[in-house]
């Protein structure tokens, strides 16, 4: 018997509607690379989303279903095109410009873009491979001045595109499981793969994140989004600040230390997300010149990789800034546990506390984890069983786009992360490493994070990365890359060993260390341990 | 085109799934009419729905879509109910007791229940009504002693109905569109009319409740569910604590004032929910005898009727508890609105802030509001214009249960609610009166709810009812029926003239009182218009 409730599809646009409608007054600021800032408000990006979206479907003939893709930092008309492009029916292909040329060319043209709106400082990136582009018709420059020069064709203005266009349009009839966007993986291993949200999973997405347990937002809140727009959506979070009324700061490139830091005194930002890296240098460029007053943040929220205990440590006893470790995945739109500390763990010691708020945490609402062994059973949760962690629910991909991988997915429908982990009696989950990454010595699993997060408490090491090497007797050996804080100083082997066999046996111990200028990136600011395996076989890591 | 998203159900059972695994070791607490305390956990819980879920199917031959009354208070029983019976593809129909006997009759008949699950205190109030029932095969006694006798046929008891039973089930397949329950209205015009959840509906009322901005549930709350679990499914509440994974404090018929303090002190309470009615008898009780120490409730959330700001202000300045105002209606699940101050309120004075935590709020995310004039045009959001307020959204009904009343809608899909209210320009609605219960005098409307609101903020005075009566020159006039708070108390209509008249125009003030002992409620503990109108009728309000 079918309940008697209204069908309301769930939409990017009842989103937007929703803020416009509640939160009109509350403000979206973007701090541009020359130094300007501007502000307007939802009401204000309201309008612009329905010029927006009269340009795309008179102008730029887009129909539902097209790709239109966005080439872009954070700011104001980049949120614009989230809105407005899924808003019509079309999907909003959001290009990680951290890609190599050669994959940036291969994802526009097997996603078919048709129109790509690529901000005025990217715009030689695409020059090089516009020729090779099979499916773009327009290209429209975002803060471009009037006399700008390129050699892409068919080029628009943003602001001229969307200038004479009526600030009235209605809304299509949208099904809530058609797309609304399209995200690339990062691609550290062959081609990027697409990962096709719904608006379903988007407005779900983000109406989870919203709640105390997970990222706590509300319209108390002015939020940094330093996440890139085109990674993952910015985590959704140019979605959850509408539903929540959480005025939305907008860094574009100003992505250095100096320059966030700047961006959090001015709009007395009080919650940010973003991956460790940026927060390893925002604490330490913070320790160089301590703010003259305390820092109207609150707690940033950490996802992409894994953050250090020593992090949590130093930025809560030297600023009272709370980090507050999320783990998730292109696959996983990409939010799929966050780890805070429960009444029942108010009794445990400091250290405890840390241990576990270091984990990647418990499930939302709307996710399922478990962990499946190599014999390829369910795990139990006891916190020691390792194995693969396989994730369902409302926001995870049934399959990549226009790609048969049936190798990513279980028979009974789970998605396989490729992440080795366990999970606790309490639903902790921890990763303990990328499957491809673990080291196994001598018959033995060794995590190559657990490694990177004791060397990094390290008071002289300012980051390590772990890979394994051939070993003759051991098979394989865990080799430790170290980036020192103060390029001045020397550590020796036998110090690092003694530090670390205060926590690991003495098989997991790495004997080889190589001391390096920068732990190689990838294009979303993980380790690239793939680079770093490369550098090593070519005889280059030394 | 589709986005590639996992189909996953929000149903019921992801919710109960997601409380066992994640929050199993959470409390649910019932105080029992009799003084016990019964505490068990989430787990506890979670098992105990397996056993029930296996006799509903097994023993009592319950199949998908079949109806399965309750007639029961607030307790850990009546939970495991709603989780079980909906689990396995059934509806729970949460049978209001306090309707009259014929309306029970009613709605047993009408739903076509084929088993009612009844606590034995209230086991009387069926026996009356028992031969008349069409389709009830069984009756399972709760909390009934072993040598309970009653006339009631078929009878089984709970503990021995699960007693055997596996703590093994595997939920079907269920369509999240399915229907998970049935509440039906409490009639105050005519017949009940049922309304029948989904578990869709279910789920996004639960999950979104859970925000900030609305209830902002997290797992480190403490939630005593005053409002019954057989009215409008305790507003979700239910469901929330396990999303939310916060302790659940359930009073079964424990609803007096002093029950109610007891209750609070002993479990350190820290939010709960009711009508208002429950919390002026809470607050009076206070003020009576003073808690040695401040009591842990931060807190309170109320619906069913308007909050006077009077109580508001008593709360917060006596005992530093905070009193939500929220809105909603059986047809929307029932939440729709909350009224919470944003910061830019801040500057306000407190009397302004007063005024805007009386209003019924901004609606949450998955909910639309619109105000329709008698001309049937949409009206501004100006806070001034009056109109019918309509609602849609994801936890609206979109018909009654076996009704043809396409009165109650629009031709464009909105629920119109029968209540006059303003939108201001914030989006705070503001409930001036039923339609009903609008006194239209001299061709001016006036509001009974804010002369009601203007009248119990007197010192002396506890309830205040108005009604429109006949008047030859004006057709119709306003007459308020006032309790006092000390009945040995007097006060002067000349004294309650001139108190309104500082915030009333005189055409607006009653010129008529009655002193009555107590204003007639409705089942759900709202003021009984009708009944007051039907009193006055007679000749019976003096």
């Amino acid at each position: 018997m079918k309940g008697l409730i209204m069908d309301y599809p769930l939409t990017t646009n009842t989103i937007l509607e929703y803020g416009n409608s509640v939160y009109h007054h509350k403000k979206i600021i973007t701090h541009l690379p020359d130094g300007t800032r501007h502000e307007y408000s939802f009401g204000d990006m309201y309008k612009r989303c329905k010029k927006l979206a009269n340009a795309l479907t008179q102008k730029l003939g887009i129909k539902n279903g097209d790709m239109v893709g966005t080439f872009a930092w954070n700011h104001g008309p980049h949120v614009e095109l989230y809105y407005g492009i899924s808003g019509i029916g079309a999907v909003c292909h959001t290009i990680n410009i951290r890609l190599s040329s050669h994959q940036i060319e291969y994802i526009i043209n097997n996603s078919e873009d048709k129109v790509i709106f690529v901000d005025a400082t990217l715009v030689p990136l695409l020059e090089k491979i516009a020729p090779l582009l099979e499916t773009v018709e327009h290209f429209v420059l975002i803060n471009a001045a009037q006399d700008f020069t390129t050699t892409l064709p068919n080029t628009l203005h943003y602001e001229d595109l969307i200038a004479d266009q009526s600030d009235h349009f209605e809304w299509p009839a949208i099904n809530e499981n058609d797309a609304s966007g399209l995200c690339y993986t990062s691609g550290t291993t062959g081609l990027p793969k697409g990962v096709l949200y719904s608006h379903r999973s988007t407005f779900l997405h983000a109406t989870t994140i919203m709640s105390p347990n997970a990222g706590n937002f509300s319209n108390r809140d002015t939020v940094l989004l330093i996440v890139p727009q085109f990674h993952v959506m910015a985590w959704g979070f140019p979605y959850l600040c509408l539903l929540s009324g959480s005025n939305m700061v907008l860094p574009s490139s100003n992505l250095q230390p100096e320059a966030i830091i700047k961006i959090l005194i001015e709009e007395k930002v009080n919650k940010a997300n973003g991956v460790p890296t940026i927060w390893l240098g925002v604490y330490h460029a913070l320790k160089m010149n301590p703010p003259k007053e305390k820092l109207a943040l609150e707690e940033y929220l950490v996802g992409g990789s894994a953050l250090t205990k020593s992090l949590i440590q130093g930025f809560e006893k030297d600023f009272g800034i709370k980090g507050v470790q999320a783990w998730g995945m292109t696959e996983t739109s990409p939010l799929g546990t966050v780890s805070r500390l429960q009444p029942l763990h108010d009794s445990l010691s400091e250290d405890e506390k840390i241990t576990i708020r270091a984990k990647q945490g418990t499930a939302f609402p709307g996710v399922e984890l478990r962990i499946v062994t190599d014999d390829g059973k369910v795990a139990p949760t006891d916190g020691k069983t390792m194995g693969e962690l396989q994730i369902k629910g409302a926001w995870t991909i049934s399959s990549y786009f226009k790609t048969n991988n049936h190798e990513s997915f279980t028979e009974d429908g789970w998605f396989k992360t490729g992440d080795v982990s366990t999970i606790d009696q309490d639903g902790y989950m921890e990763i303990k490493d990328r499957t491809k990454d673990l080291i196994k010595s001598g018959g033995e699993w060794i995590s190559s994070v657990a490694l990177e997060s004791a060397l990094m408490a390290h008071p002289k090491i300012k980051e390590a990365a772990v890979i394994a090497i051939p070993d003759e007797k051991w098979v394989e050996k865990p080799l430790a890359s170290i980036v020192l804080l103060n390029s001045d100083d020397t550590v020796s082997d036998e110090e690092l060993i003694d530090f670390l066999s205060r926590e690991f046996v003495k098989y997991q111990i790495p004997k080889d260390y190589v001391y390096i200028n920068e732990v190689p990136k990838t294009s979303v600011g993980k380790f690239d341990k793939k680079e770093i395996r490369r550098l090593f076989a070519e005889g280059k890591l030394t």
